[in-house]
């Protein structure tokens, strides 16, 4: 047998060894106890919510992925009347492979985070011990479905197709189900919140929580789609991105061997990933120091696992221990850009308690402050990325004899992809940690609804501020790793093209010169789109949340006894104008980022092409962490305030404050999230249309 | 003689014919009536607080510029060891006339602005004709002052040492003091703006103007130093950048020539600039449709005389059509920049009227609305600023026999720069309108507490209102014209480095390969570098602000008789702080810039600079454009909701679009606009620096 394919069938076997952690975790899960009826009644809306949600969205993502691949089968890579009959058929299937494999990923994360959020809220009657565990192991199958997907989807392809072209679709189909999931859902989380808090606690002024809010159910479903089901699709997107851009690399480098040593590398290191992954969440347990701390420890234990099982691997199987340093150089990056994020939006740090101090002047300076704390904070997390790129490329500069194959030092970009590969190898312990915000703050809510009583509320408290804390280190960890990714993409991206110009007997390229005007005038539109793709969500939220808004005065005017308690609101009307207006709105921004970036290839061709997505990367990572960094940094500024700061809840500082958070909340969980997918989409356009702009363009 | 000594001649003629016209609008200014006893007393109090700032900036501007050109003299060129003796004289002495050229245009500006208030509030009596053309003919003063010195000092310079890169050192002190007067002046105004608001409106409940507030007299102190001084310095900057760039590139170009035709069109294209502007000053009178048309049409008729003195130059003198061609490019690009620039803030239109719709409901859709406006506003001009570049590089690529020197085609490069000297070459007009801003605003203040009654009031309402408006062109004008100047400093600095690198027998730079990793850190870290500036700048007015009103308490509790009337505020002690803590503030942010630039040309060497100045090019015109169009925005929507709409003044919805033009505040008037600053004092530093990079670096 072909040694990769070896390696393939092992991937695959570690990826089923996962489902099956995933389903004992899901049976665990069910076996918890739970008897509150009032929990299970608002447990069952949530669910169906969300299931609503994951339906119309998988149904139009049905009919957008659809069309996408039709044109994939007529035009990519090879137009159709050019004999690009087979391979297209390939890479159509790959790409609706991307979408189906993202697509069922998500559908376990919300099964399970619905049934866990109602497991964690009675668990917390027993203690913190078993409502952390249940938490933390319902975000654990949605982490583990996640990363298993990942390299059973890649090992099947390459061992099916053989083909790494074909996993540039298998790439481009999870990035469209990432736009739809991460974009969608975020219109959606924030639209239900906005509208939830304005007619709830300005209009009516009731408590957040209100069974007489028709947005309150959606609010909670808003969570689920938004932060699990989103979340999850956006690192599947990355994580996919960096490993089909490492295995495109690696087929140069092994085009001339027959122990593809390079590609069975990136398997080898994914699949230790997923095992260091399985480990840490079978260790998981809350310790002595709280949730927080357990959580962390966590990421940072799994992280030892995977340098020690990395290192014993490349001992043995004689791999290069350069690439072993560039991928450590990714994971120490990761770990170090989380830190420094959590800096800017933690609590007990200068910027968060600086906000809230502005707050009691003016809602102005919240704004002002936090906004520059944040456009600060992007400092650390971009020369991080820049450092860790440039220190892989160092290191790997001389692999594969050093020799320029297409132009470019290959395994240079190579080491840059191995980076994000470690980057992301612990992803599933980070989406673990994500998934289980959400989780614990719907089971705040319903031991709320549920009322289980003053000390389960104090636990399930603690449980989802340690959620919150976490978020800012899982986040600039996605950010980062979404950074090296698509560095590696861009290499993969010239990696294309100068495959195609080979063929096609053109010139091929050997460098993207900033001095060339093509290039220059590519960068500085592509720095434009990830402003405007964020301008359009933002937007979206507002003009769906003034819909949804609408439909709620609507159900006050038809049942006017939803106030008093006499007649009960229509919880699915409010999240059915989410689900749709939320979907509605993503469509143009998603169409505006991947039409401009042809339409830039037709102006100035592929080196317009290749300077636009180095714009678009640059930008993008700029905006991205200052949104993200300045929604978490407002949120706990709320938070601080309301703990009893600078004049507690009700005071002018808090007032301030809210103002400030209700900025925050579509920067940190719509726009600045997106970002990533919207880079990632349009790398993955511009490789897979690559040869297009070789033959036509203006300039 | 020499051609380019003639030209370098005329063009000091012409200049000189400048200054008489500066001199005789001088003087017509001052033989304007005036008698109106307290608006004299306030004109001197805003005179002499003008004055204290500018003289304690230039005191610290003195200091600042003498260990600045110490270093220059130890260092630049060539350090003083490796023979570098002479040459560092020339470069120090050129530094310190940069510095003392524009602050000498300053302190004319300042000097007539601050009597042309005085003399516009009487004119309002004897109509608005008269009015205008005392506003509009004081900001001319700064106008052509400014530009008569860019010409003046760029021909004596290079008349006297023949040296392009000493030029660059004017430029580089033009930039020194564009960073004081811009960031400190812009720190300064939105100081007083805050301070005088936070204790006067909200404190106090008294009207905007009133006396009893000891920031009144500071707030307008600070129109003048920051919109007129500033915005001079910020124009001289970027037009002796223009000039500077092109002249190093075309001294390149006519190297093997006798007759230096290259160097000569940049002279004879500036001069006929300059002359442009005087006619246009000359012939401004009121028209039939006011104050903002006849502004405009101020502006369109200057370009067209522009287009045709350049074009009959360029017809009898032989000169090549295609770089009349760029300059064109780059001409209607800043008016269509203008143009979209205007849409987005211009209340008449959407995005201003769907902002203040926005503030009904909360200040949090205040500030979305308009964030997300301004950031979809950035594509546009990003556009236009690629596709002038990347059309004048084509339209000039053969220039010079198509071949490349130093590796660059230097003609295209040259072909951008004469873009960007076309874009500014009607830079006196735009000073002019720009600088008739904070007079009238000045003098709308003066017939209020001069109390002139309701019909003067009007008419300097409406003069006031004519300046907000063309103010939005102008800014989109500055930052596309910037953003060529930056594009050619990148070619002046490639030019440098390899014209030192021929010298030391080192390989010269043919590219700047995005995909080489020292680049792509570079671009990186330079991304960064204006968000960190313009938020350290923002937390300086936040932080200075808050010693004002500190000071402010104090004179409350000292002078208890101020609230009543029966006793003065101390309008100097507050001019001081102000003054003091803005240039404390600013130092940090310059030297942050200034040295991350040095070690990332430690860390990556040359290749490193150039992708740093291209990180820093890209994101902070990005940030620039969003930054100064919400602040217009904001301001837009506030003044659009006051005039009666969605509920007017009082409303909730003027209180969010307060909100959200207080965050706007620093957007527009401090950080945004000093960004361009940031990035020229960068690119100029990388520039004169570049040889000790060729010499020292890690990777």
């Amino acid at each position: 047998m072909n040694p990769l394919d070896l390696y393939s069938y092992i991937s695959i076997a570690v990826s089923l060894l996962t489902f099956a952690f995933v389903a004992w975790l899901f049976a665990w899960i069910k076996k918890q106890p739970s008897e509150n009826e009032k929990i299970a009644t608002v447990g069952k809306l949530i669910r169906d919510g969300a299931h609503t949600f994951l339906r119309k969205e998988y149904i139009m993502l049905a009919k957008f992925a659809g069309a996408v691949a039709l044109l994939i089968l007529l035009f990519l890579p090879t137009p159709i009347w050019n004999g690009g009959y087979e391979e297209n058929i390939v890479m159509a299937i790959s790409y609706l492979a991307g979408n189906v494999f993202s697509g069922m990923a998500g559908l376990i994360g919300i099964r399970v985070a619905t049934i866990a959020n109602i497991k964690t809220a009675e668990a917390a009657r027993r203690g913190i011990g078993p409502a952390f565990l249940a938490g933390f192991r319902g975000g654990a199958v949605m982490g583990m479905a996640v990363v298993g997907s990942t390299l059973l989807g890649t090992a099947l392809i390459l061992l099916i197709t053989g083909n790494t072209t074909a996993l540039l679709g298998f790439s481009f189909g999870a990035s469209s189900l990432a736009l739809f999931a991460k974009a969608g859902g975020g219109i959606f989380t924030k639209t239900a919140d906005l509208s939830a808090d304005l007619v709830g606690k300005v209009e009516l002024g009731i408590p957040e929580d209100d069974p007489r809010n028709p947005a309150v159910i959606a609010d909670n479903v808003g969570d689920n789609v938004g932060d699990v089901a989103g979340m999850g699709a956006d690192l599947f997107d990355s994580s996919i991105a960096s490993i089909a851009a490492a295995l495109v690399l690696a087929a140069v480098l092994d085009k001339n061997s027959t122990d593809k040593v390079y590609s069975i590398m990136v398997l080898c290191y994914a699949s230790i990933g997923l095992f260091a992954s399985i480990v840490g969440v079978f260790l998981a347990r809350m310790g002595k120091k709280g949730p927080t701390s357990a959580l962390n420890n966590l990421t940072y234990s799994t992280t030892a696992i995977f340098a020690a099982l990395t290192a014993i691997a490349t001992y043995f199987l004689n791999f290069d221990w350069r690439i072993w340093g560039a991928s450590m150089v990714g994971l120490a990056v990761g770990v170090i850009i989380g830190i420094t994020t959590d800096y800017f939006t933690d609590d007990g740090k200068k910027p968060v308690q600086n906000t809230a101090k502005a707050s009691e002047t003016s809602p102005a300076l919240t704004i002002l402050s936090g906004f520059s704390y944040s456009l600060i904070s992007v400092l650390p997390a971009l020369i991080g990325i820049g450092a860790s790129a440039l220190i892989a490329y160092k290191l790997c500069a001389d692999i594969g004899g050093g020799e320029l194959m297409f132009g470019f030092p290959i395994g240079a970009l190579y080491g840059i992809a191995m980076a994000a590969v470690g980057m992301l190898s612990i992803v599933g312990m980070i989406i673990s940690n994500d998934a289980y915000g959400p989780i614990v703050d719907n089971a705040r809510g319903m031991a709320e609804m549920g009322e289980l009583g003053e000390e389960v509320l104090n636990i399930t408290d603690e449980l989802d501020s340690a959620g919150n804390t976490v978020k800012a280190i899982t986040k600039g960890f996605a950010i980062g790793a979404a950074g090296l990714t698509v560095i590696a993409l861009l290499g993969a991206f010239l990696s294309e093209v100068n495959e195609a110009a080979l063929e096609m007997g053109k010139d091929i390229i050997t460098t993207l010169d900033i001095m060339e005007p093509t290039v220059f005038f590519g960068m500085l539109v592509g720095a434009a789109i990830p402003a405007v793709f964020s301008a359009m969500l933002i937007r979206g939220v507002d003009k769906n949340a003034q819909r949804m808004i609408a439909d709620i005065h609507r159900q006050f005017k038809e049942r006017p006894g939803i106030i008093d308690g006499s007649q009960t609101p229509d919880y699915t009307s409010s999240i059915e104008i989410a689900t749709v207006g939320a979907l509605r709105e993503l469509i143009p921004a998603g169409l505006m980022a991947i039409l401009i970036t042809l339409a830039v290839g037709f102006i100035g061709g592929v080196q317009a092409i290749g300077g636009f997505l180095t714009g678009n990367i640059v930008a993008g990572l700029l905006l991205a962490l200052f949104m993200s960094n300045a929604g978490g940094l407002w949120d706990n500024a709320k938070k601080y305030v309301e703990s009893g700061h600078n004049g507690g809840k009700g005071s002018d500082a808090h007032k301030a404050a809210v103002i400030g958070d209700t900025v925050g909340d579509p920067f940190k969980d719509t726009a600045g999230p997106s970002i990533n997918t919207q880079i990632t989409v349009v790398s993955l356009v511009a490789s897979l249309t690559a040869t297009m702009f070789l033959n036509v363009s203006i300039f």
